[in-house]
């Protein structure tokens, strides 16, 4: 089963600077291969159930082990059976309907 | 590594009544034999994080094998390395306080 | 038009204890005079949409005027035009399910 | 009080597809000359807390306009006292940090 996530992790007790605690998540999702796409207040990961999961918990672990006593993140999880659809489908369904005014 | 996690599953393609695949994700719960709470907008749910992310795979499996072709679900997700926290405590910590007033 | 949300206001750069600041807003939506249930991730309103919203405007700036420099929020928010919903109704529905089995 | 939100609208009793009410939501942000930024599971807007919160408020009655019975949204709202943040301040102090490893 494939997943389309979008992924906010908020670290507390470390301040109110959090992008480098954003950065090191970048690196897991990249390190795990996953496609992904950063916005300002989230990233949109796609994949194979399992291995997205892994990599959410892998942030968590890495943001904990950087000095962050606790987090809490905030997840929107899309799954389909109908089709496959990519973060790019998303985005273009809506553009094309824009562009088609 | 525990984790507590606020969920809403919301299947698309089945009409405007949802209580249906809410109670049956509520089973799930049961069966895994994960402490959970439900209110008005959602479920608590509280454990292992592998534990509860099965869970949660097996609510989205559930909800799509009853027929919802599309799901998009919401969740918080709280973990802490200084202490072990349960739902109890979470609700405890505040109404103590609005009773101390 | 009526809104029934789910908020979990998170204050950032004031440690990791939230509660004071949640009770604060417990103290807000009290009030407001709104409907509202405490859980364990987050508090369930329901009202009129401009004084939910006025509610929930007014927990941020008091979170600030406590001391917390920034503050990142996560919000559900259900409208429905086909009929009139509580908080209860909600729970109900699913309880009544299960019972059902 | 300016506020940073992610945005994503989803209509309930109208099948699966939902592009068409993404749209709609986009062309009221374009109405409401308010900055806002698509990605695939939402969308970021940010500006006064009463003018983001209005076009939200529109976004619900357009979408009930166009048919839809029911709808969930979820929402992330940030705000912050120390500093002025926007769309692109807050991803290039992320991609910055990636850059510079």
């Amino acid at each position: 089963m494939n997943v389309m996530i979008d992924l906010c992790v908020v670290p507390l007790g470390v301040g109110i600077s959090v992008s480098e605690y954003v950065t090191a998540c970048q690196r897991v999702l990249e390190e795990a291969g996953l496609e992904h796409q950063l916005h300002a207040y989230g990233t949109n990961i796609e994949g194979d159930w399992d291995e997205v999961m892994a990599a959410v918990k892998r942030c968590h672990e890495v943001v904990h082990a950087m000095g962050a006593p606790r987090i809490t993140s905030s997840m929107r999880l899309g799954t389909r059976t109908d089709r496959a659809q990519s973060i790019d489908d998303k985005i273009q369904s809506v553009t094309d309907k824009l562009a088609a005014d």
